[in-house]
């Protein structure tokens, strides 16, 4: 079978026809869960519900078994017991299907017994001709599509149509338990890789790599299956987008739980750190860097350097986001005379950096156009190459962005907004409609320049690498 | 005037009787403000606004001058322009009010002028035997007497009462704006001091080392203004309860910064890092350490010692917070026979720290039932000293929680909960009711063993410093 790209990944992510076999027991089954999230998400597909017992799923035909479905299927969902599953994926085989998700628990994550039962599954599967994912996953998510594999109830938590790819080795990592929708996650495709059976964090750089949909991909790796070729797969993709790696088990305990969770080993951690360095690898540190951090170079441009403004209505935020800049290797832009002639035209205590509009604010009649004039002002400076904007994250300051956007967009530097406020529902409405906007918002304050520290970082090493050349033009 | 606890600083948190100076403009005047903001919080004690226009105000009577008070007052709160301040602190000296907040701007941070005025200010409140906390401030809160100073539109944001009181040197990091109510912080007291012209940090923290409200303290300091003293002050303090602060300005430019948004000099961070470390003083590093750090303070008991269980619905998690565990000086706990026997009875693939129930609740009919069972096992395991719990917030997991309370704070061992889910609302409605039974909750991973790491360090060190003896017998 032929698909866009020629990758044997892009069943997995864009199937034009899915048989999802499990219980199709109503509001219970994992099969109805499954399908009920595609329904909810509006998978543009078909979906060929299959389950021993026929009849109808959701107001969809159901089918006894694999090979009685009547049209060619280009991925199958598995969500059968772990007995059952090797033959069903032999099922997909004799039908034609290139590719099973197999969602199902109870393989190499539980001991000997289960890598038994994997190792058959896999060799069942070769023998057919399917790829697979899993087991022991909660599968794929594709914004662009609306598919989606995981029977959880999700159905109300499709995020918007992004450009962030997330691959990951856990569910709590992926989409089963993590409100992306609320947070808006720019998101364009997620997988979770489960037990890696067969597709492997390898391949799935180098789709992603491939993929026009995606800007930046995230991985969450316990463990990696091949270093050598994996680094090599991702530095040649860190040439194309930046790649951006949670590697836990840095520790020895949490090492240990690396093993037990996924039955695989953690590695040593001063090797991938070296490693990653060498490939152009981010290294990210926390579960939240891992959410937060791709948010800006999904939505904004990359930094031609790391010189960064600072606008904000506090100056005890001007004060920790300073500190945060330092830490995250990016330098406080000079402003040039005429930029500093501007500001001074607005208020003398402003003539610095970072600009402290709050002053001024307090005595304007509408408080928040200040960033109208301050914001373009700083960012079309030359020896700005990025910003963080603090403000409160309100109605108001929606509008005041949304009509900054042309001008924003002219001039290619990344933003990113630190948010705040007293009303948590008005605040994450509000930060939800600037990044609809294309606005990266954070409630975090330092996250809000890591995540642009992180894009500078990710450019100056591609030079680097790139050119193998002396190191970027960076102010120091 | 007596006060009880016999500080200077007893009027500015327990006033019986508030006298508001400013502007009664209806809906827009900063004296209006923080009497709208009093009401609705409910303060407790009798307010006079005093305006120059007189009449009503919000439905009290409103006297023209500070003066013409027909009462003794304990605290003013001043909030008219600059050039009128030093007036109106005269005339509170010649009243007999012994303290008031400065919040008006346009002193000291301004430049040289706002200097001459600040120390003509001073002198002023001095000869009149008057205390002043600001200028340049958001003032004060009290949950226990709901008073608050602050004219910003925060009504809706008075928090429950707590434990943990915050000291700050901006709006920012007190309660001016960040969504303490929605966040259910558990707060003692707050108090922005502003420019310090008067009362101090070191003031301060020997205040609240004898506040019976407060468990833990919380500091933000740009500055410190007398570095001797004050760390003599926080040692003193640290012995009875945790000091924790955040300093920033470690940055040269954050250092820039300071001067700019405060007037005054961040100091070398060196030095202070080993002045904090030889008074017993946690330091922080982010903004959202000195929000969420505390909370487990406030909330939970200390741990006797920094061995670690990890009870965990996902594999992941489990993996990331071991990691976690392990930076923060928590070790994991080796669980005794009896309790790995328990567990060995639920399912052999429970048994190891972290304890993974995730398996074991995809086959039960209750799946968060498994929590009942397994969490005071852990908990009255001797080799354990405190616990961090991931599982879902939502109102089934409240309940199940509800439950245990009686157990839990029985065993007197300190609990974090790291919370997931895909609804936000849904998740942060139970995290404030998981509060409320006493029980920290955590959306960012690493913040739920940060917050227990930091009680053990504050153990450990209580015990360094008042015994100037061996080390502790934690395991290391």
């Amino acid at each position: 079978m032929e698909f866009r790209n020629g990758s044997a990944l892009t069943p997995f992510f864009e199937p034009r026809d899915v048989a999802i076999v499990g219980s199709m027991k109503e509001g219970q089954g994992e099969g109805y869960g499954i399908i009920h999230n595609l329904l909810q998400f509006g998978f543009t597909g078909r979906i060929y519900p299959v389950s021993r017992s026929g009849g109808e799923i959701l107001g969809l035909r159901a089918y006894s078994t694999v090979t009685e479905l009547d049209g060619p299927v280009d991925l199958a969902v598995v969500v059968v017991p772990p007995a059952a599953v090797v033959d069903i994926v032999a099922q997909c085989g004799r039908k034609g299907i290139p590719a099973a998700i197999v969602v199902t628990e109870g393989f190499s994550e539980t001991g000997p017994e289960g890598v038994r039962l994997q190792r058959h599954l896999v060799e069942t599967a070769r023998a057919g001709g399917v790829r697979l994912v899993g087991p022991n996953t909660l599968g794929v998510l594709n914004t662009a599509n609306a598919l989606i594999t995981c029977s959880y109830p999700v159905a109300a938590n499709k995020p918007p149509r992004g450009t962030a790819a997330y691959c990951s080795q856990t569910g709590l990592l992926a989409f089963g338990v993590h409100p992306i929708r609320d947070k808006a996650y720019p998101i364009s495709k997620v997988c979770d890789l489960g037990n890696k059976c067969d597709v492997d964090e390898t391949e799935m750089v180098r789709y992603l790599a491939k993929d026009h949909e995606t800007k930046v991909i995230t991985m969450h790796l316990e463990d990696i299956k091949d270093g050598p070729t994996f680094m090599e797969a991702a530095r040649e993709a860190a040439a194309i987008k930046p790649v951006l790696v949670l590697k836990p088990g840095a520790s020895a305990v949490g090492a240990k739980a690396v093993s037990s969770h996924t039955g695989s080993l953690a590695g040593e951690n001063h090797v991938y750190e070296s490693a990653f360095r060498q490939a152009g690898i981010l290294r990210l540190r926390t579960w939240g860097d891992f959410w937060e951090v791709p948010k800006a170079m999904a939505l904004q441009p990359l930094p031609r350097g790391n010189r960064i403004a600072i606008i904000t209505a506090t100056g005890g935020a001007g004060v920790l986001l300073a500190d945060a800049a330092s830490e995250e290797g990016l330098v406080p832009a000079s402003f040039t005379p005429q930029t500093l002639a501007r500001l001074e035209q607005l208020s003398p205590r402003m003539v610095r950096n970072p600009v402290d509009v709050g002053p001024l604010m307090a005595v304007l009649e509408n408080p928040f156009s200040v960033y109208s004039k301050v914001v373009p002002w700083v960012l079309s400076d030359h020896n700005v190459d990025c910003a963080v904007i603090v403000c409160h994250t309100r109605p108001a300051i929606v509008d005041i962005f949304r009509e900054m956007i042309p001008a924003l967009t002219r001039m290619g530097k990344p933003v990113t907004i630190f948010g705040y406020g007293v009303d948590l529902a008005e605040m994450e409405e509000s930060a939800r409609q600037l990044q609809s906007l294309g606005l990266p918002t954070y409630f975090d304050l330092e996250m809000a320049v890591k995540a642009l520290g992180a894009a500078a970082a990710y450019v100056r090493n591609r030079r680097r690498i790139s050119h193998s050349g002396p190191e970027p033009p960076d102010s120091v």
